[in-house]
């Protein structure tokens, strides 16, 4: 895959998951599949039913998410592509943001898009 | 690949990259191949030539990463490993460490070790 059309992708995925992590959490729901893996905060999560669960069960409801960076390539697996974002985590209420950082393993679906094989989140401290 | 042998593999991999960049930095040459992909502060380098230039040719001789968190998972890639790692920078002669954040992907070289297919570095500010 042509370098432009990675970034391109990976962007495309970012702003489509966090437009959706803070306006319609329940959606992301469609991004995973029964093989996908999280890891949110050292915490393993196995296929698409437990990681929307987990999603939708964090104890905030209202937050913003604004990226700093996004950095895209494509992965040894044929058309898939590797991503990792930092930025901050704004919750409802919360006067500081939270950074983070978090890296996606996006695999082709065969029908024009991507799902999460592998998603890990990290706040980072200090 | 069962989990704990993925986090051992991520974990040892991470240890062992550190410990060469602070200590041998010459050294990480072994662990990229032609078709390695770095993305550094956003430049983006191909190949082990290219990559171990980069790293030996950073603005800073002497420094010490402090690794706060590694998370592995399998890659969709058989017996590849994706790992998130999150940790601070201590520069020779700077007050301050830095924050950073990176992911590689590791496949495996069919001789028991692995090599780095992706690597993406950011250092995290604000």
């Amino acid at each position: 895959m042509e370098e432009q059309v990675v970034e391109m992708v990976g962007r495309a995925f970012v702003d489509h998951y966090y437009n959706l992590f803070d306006h319609d959490r329940s959606a992301l729901v469609s991004l995973y599949q029964p093989a996908s893996m999280l890891t949110f905060e050292g915490q393993k999560i196995h296929g698409v039913v437990d990681i929307s669960a987990k999603l939708n069960q964090l104890p905030f409801d209202q937050c913003r998410h604004v990226i700093s960076t996004v950095d895209s390539q494509p992965s040894a697996f044929a058309g898939g592509v590797v991503v990792l974002v930092s930025g901050s985590l704004q919750l409802h209420g919360e006067d500081h943001p939270l950074r983070f950082s978090q890296m996606f393993h996006l695999i082709p679906t065969g029908q024009g898009s991507y799902f999460v094989q592998n998603d890990i989140f990290r706040l980072n401290y200090g």
